[in-house]
C-alpha cells in the first residue's frame, strides 16, 4: 500500500524539479510556476533543487538554464510541462530516459479538445516508463508546507486606478487538502479560503487525470499527516469500482466532501460539453457517496463550510442539537435548519431545564430567559452566561452538538464570551459551532477569534445548522463502521497536540 | 389611502420629538436615543427639533430638559418612550393631552411577558387619544434620509486590545426598507447590509405591534418615494386578512421578500416562546404569500441577496435563462442551481449559436469556447468577449435574464470587464446577475463594483442563479396581474433618473 503512493511523493516533495518550457516573458505560466520555485527555495521552503529547461536561454532568474532535461546532471524526481501539447511526446522521451519519478503537465490541447490519440500517445511512454503522471489540462500541485507551486495565475493585478490588489492569494498552511477536477474552481477555492483564513494542506488540480486519479489521491492523502479533511470537487468518477474500494477505506479515518456539479440533467449536460464527463445519473452519484461516507455538499458554501467543521471539530456520536442564543430569530431560524437536515432540536431533559432554572433564580440568567432548547440568554445576557448555558449543555448526555448564536450587537455581551466558551469547549469531546451575523468589523472579528480558538464560526444561523449536520452524518457514518470512538480520540488527542506544540 | 397613512409620517419624518427618558448616563437607550437626534441634527442631517424629557435633569448635552412632554412648549409630532414598563401609561396620558401624533415605545415588560393586561391600558390610551403606536418592546425607527435613529446597541465596541471597533453599523442611504418583528434580527441585518454596502431607505421594528403592524408598515411604505423593496421579517402575522389585502396590493407596485422564522414544528415551538407567536401551520404561510406575490427566501441569505437584486435589476418576463462563464466548473453550479429553482437552461436558439461560431471563426472567441449555454469563454477569455457575449445574450428574444460568472483570477480578464458589460447592460431591459468567487481582494473589489453599477454581484454560483430566480418568480406575480410591463418601463425611467442626477 505504501509503495502504491510513494512515487505520487515526488508530487509534492521532489528532491529535484524541472520546469520544461520556463522562459523570462513575464505573465507566461513557464515564467511564473519557475520564478515560484526561486522563490520558496529562496525563503528556504522549497528545499529541492530548481532546474529550468529551455533550449534558448543560457538562464533564467540567474539560474543555468537545460536544452533538455536528459542534460541536467542530477536525478530528477519531478518535471513541470509548460510547452505546447505537440511536443509533449518529445519531453515525455527525455523524461523516460531520464528516468524521472513524476511529470505534471499543465499544457492543455489533448483529450479536452478531442485529441485522444495525442493524450495516449503520452500516457503510453509514461507507463513504460514508470512513470506518474498528473494532468494534462491542470494546474498541477501547490503544497502549503513543502513550497511546491505550479499557480501560474497572476498573484496580483492591476486595476485601472494603478493600485496592485491580491488577486490569486495562497492560504495559509492548515488541514484541509483541495483535490479538484476544475481548474479555474481550484483557484477560486483558494481564494475563498485565504480570504477566510482557512489554511490548506495540499491543492491538487487533475485536469484531464488520464493516469493520477481521484482514487489514487484520495489513498496518497490518507497517509498524509497533515491532511485531515478532503475536499473533492469532481464532474464524473472514471474508475468507479476502484474509487468506491478506496474511499470507504479513506472516510474511516478522514472526512471526504464532495462537490459534484452536474446534478440536474442541464447541469450534466454542460458537464459533458465541459469536460467530456459522462456523467451518468446523478442518483448514481449519490448512491456512491452514501456507500462510501463521502459527505455531499449541496452547493459551494457549504462545500468550504462542512471542511471548516470537520478540519477543527470532532463528529457528532448522535444527532440531538443543543441551541444556545441571545436573539430568539436567528435562534428559531437555526432550529428551522437542524429540523430540514434531519437533526432533532427537541425540548431539554427536565435535568438540564432545571438547572437553567436554578440560574434563573440565583440571577444568573435573566429571568425571562427561555430554556426548553434554545436556551435564550436574551438582549441582556453577559458573557458569563453564554460560559454557563454552553457548560451546562456540554454535560447533558442527551445532547451531541452544540450551535451557538452570538450576537454580538447588545451592549452587555463582551468579546470574551468568546475565550471563556472555547475554553469549556476545550473540557468535552462533543462538536460546538458558532454564529456571528454581520459584515463589519465586530462581527468579522467575533468570527475569525472563534475560528482561531478551534471553533468554526459561521455568518448565519442556517449555515451554523448546516456544518453541524455535516458533523451529524459523519458521526453516523463511523458510528456505522464501528470507529467513530477511535476517530474522536485520535483527532481529540492530535488536535490538543497541535495546541501545545 | 393617503389619509391612513399620514400619521405614520409622523415615525420617520417628525418636525419634533421628545425622548421620555433620556439620560446623561451613557450606554443607557435613553442617552443613545437622544445624542443620535442630536447629532443628526447638528449635521443638518435631522431637520426637526429634539427635546429631552426627565424630570431630575435641567439639561441634557445642551439642550434644556423638561419634567413632562405636557411642558414642552412647541407642538408634538412623535415621542419616543424609555423609562420602565410601569409608567408608561402614565406617559401615554401626557402625550394624548399634548395632543402627540405617534409614541414608540421602546421599553420591554409587556405583553412578552405576560403583563397584557399594562399592553391594553396603553393601547386604550393611545386609541381613545388616536395617537399611534410602535412597540412595546421594539428597536423603533431608522430613517437613513431623515436622521430619525432610535438604534440604542453601542455603535462601536472596544475589544481588550484597546481597539475600538464598529459593533452596530448603519447602512447607506438605499432603497431597502427593512421591517422586522425581532429587534436583534433586525439590527444584525443591518451590520450585514452596511457591510456588504446595500442601501437601506428605512428600518422598522415591531416589537409586541400593539397598534401599528405589518400590513399597515407595508401600505406605508408604498407610498414612501424612497423605498423600491421591502425585507419583511416575521414570525407570524395577526391580522391576516387585513394583510393579504394590502400585501397584494403593494405587492403589484414594490417587491416584498419575507423571511418567515419557525418552518418546521420544532422551530414553530421556539417562535412560540419567543414572542407567543401563534405561528399556525407553515404551509398557511407559503399560500399567503403565494397569493399575496410575496417573494419567500429560504434563508438569511437568500432574504439579503434577493432585496438587492430585486433593488438593482428589473423582473425578467420569462425563466430561461442564459449564462456566460469564463470558467466550466462554475457554470455548471449555475446551471445546477437554476433548474432546481424550476428556471430554464436549454440550447441556445441557432441564430445565438451561429453569432458564437462566427465569433470564433473571426478569432474574438477561443476556438474551442462551448457556446451550447453556458457560453464558456474559457481561462483565456478577455474583457472584450465577455462584453460581446453577453450583448448577444441580451439580443436573444428567447432569454429572459442573464447569469454572468466572471472568475477573475485568469491572466487575460481585467478589471474593465465590469464596466463594459455594465455599459451594454443598460441598453437593455433585461434582468443580470454576477458573480465571482473568492474572498481576497480582486473578488471583493469585482462584486463591489458591480453593485456599484448596478449590476448585483454574489460570491457563489448558486446565489447568482438564486438572485435571478426571484428575479424571474417577482416577473411571474406582475405578469399574471397585468403589470409587469408597467413595473419594468417604471423601474428602468427611475433607475436613469437615478443615474443622471
Amino acid at each position: 500500500m505504501e509503495s502504491a503512493t510513494e512515487n505520487l511523493h515526488a508530487f509534492f516533495t521532489p528532491k529535484s524539479v524541472a520546469i520544461v518550457g520556463a522562459t523570462k516573458k513575464i505573465n507566461k505560466a513557464g515564467h511564473v510556476i519557475f520564478k515560484n520555485f526561486v522563490e520558496n527555495k529562496r525563503r528556504e521552503v522549497f528545499k529541492g533543487e530548481v532546474f529550468p529547461v529551455n533550449p534558448y536561454e543560457d538562464s533564467i532568474l540567474g539560474f543555468q538554464c537545460y536544452p533538455s532535461v536528459t542534460k541536467i546532471p542530477v536525478e530528477l524526481d519531478l518535471v513541470v510541462v509548460v510547452v505546447p501539447a505537440e511536443i509533449v511526446p518529445k519531453i515525455m522521451e527525455d523524461a523516460a530516459s531520464k528516468k524521472v519519478k513524476a511529470v505534471v503537465i499543465i499544457s492543455s490541447g489533448f483529450s479536452e479538445i478531442g485529441k485522444h490519440e495525442l493524450e495516449n500517445k503520452v500516457l503510453t511512454i509514461a507507463k513504460k516508463a514508470g512513470i506518474r503522471v498528473l494532468g494534462p489540462n491542470c494546474l498541477g500541485v501547490y503544497d502549503s508546507r513543502t513550497g511546491v507551486d505550479m499557480l501560474f495565475l497572476p498573484e496580483t493585478k492591476i486595476l485601472t486606478t494603478g493600485e496592485e490588489v491580491i488577486a490569486t492569494p495562497r492560504p495559509m498552511p492548515g488541514n484541509i487538502a483541495m483535490v479538484t477536477q476544475s481548474g479555474a474552481f481550484g483557484v477560486a477555492a483558494l481564494d475563498y479560503l485565504a480570504g477566510r483564513q482557512i489554511g490548506v494542506s495540499k491543492f491538487v488540480s487533475f485536469g484531464n487525470k488520464c493516469d493520477v486519479d481521484e482514487a489514487e489521491m484520495l489513498h496518497y492523502l490518507l497517509y498524509d499527516e497533515e491532511t485531515k479533511v478532503i475536499l473533492l470537487y469532481i464532474e464524473d468518477i472514471k474508475s468507479g469500482r476502484e474509487f468506491i474500494k478506496i474511499a470507504k477505506e479513506v472516510a474511516k479515518r478522514k472526512p471526504i466532501v464532495a462537490l459534484k456539479a452536474g446534478r440536474t440533467e442541464a447541469g450534466a449536460r454542460a458537464a459533458a460539453s465541459h469536460t467530456g464527463a459522462l456523467a451518468g445519473s446523478d442518483q448514481i452519484y449519490d448512491g456512491v457517496f452514501a456507500q462510501t461516507g463521502i459527505l455531499r455538499a449541496k452547493d459551494m458554501e457549504e462545500f468550504f463550510d462542512a471542511g471548516k467543521a470537520l478540519a477543527m471539530q470532532p463528529p457528532a456520536s448522535g444527532k440531538n442539537v443543543g441551541i444556545v442564543t441571545d436573539a430568539g430569530g436567528p435562534g428559531i431560524m437555526a432550529v428551522d435548519e437542524c429540523e430540514l437536515r434531519g437533526l432533532v432540536v427537541k425540548r431539554f431533559s427536565e435535568a438540564t431545564i432545571q438547572k437553567f432554572e436554578k440560574m434563573k433564580e440565583e440571577g444568573k440568567l435573566p429571568k425571562f430567559a427561555t430554556n426548553l432548547n434554545p436556551v435564550d440568554i436574551t438582549g441582556s445576557g453577559t458573557s458569563e452566561m453564554f460560559e454557563a448555558a454552553v457548560e451546562i449543555l456540554f454535560q447533558d448526555p442527551e445532547i451531541h452538538g452544540i450551535i451557538l448564536l452570538g450576537l454580538h450587537h447588545t451592549p452587555a455581551l463582551q468579546e470574551d464570551y468568546i475565550d471563556r466558551v472555547a475554553r469549556v469547549a476545550t473540557k468535552h469531546d462533543k462538536p460546538i459551532v458558532a454564529c456571528d451575523i454581520g459584515e463589519t468589523e465586530m462581527a468579522l472579528h467575533t468570527r475569525f477569534r472563534f475560528d482561531k480558538l478551534g471553533i468554526p464560526a459561521y455568518s448565519s444561523p442556517e449555515d451554523s445548522a448546516r456544518a453541524m449536520n455535516i458533523l451529524v452524518k459523519y458521526g453516523e457514518y463511523l458510528e456505522k463502521h464501528n470507529c467513530l470512538k477511535e476517530y474522536i480520540q485520535n483527532f481529540l488527542k492530535e488536535k490538543r497536540k497541535a495546541k501545545t506544540s
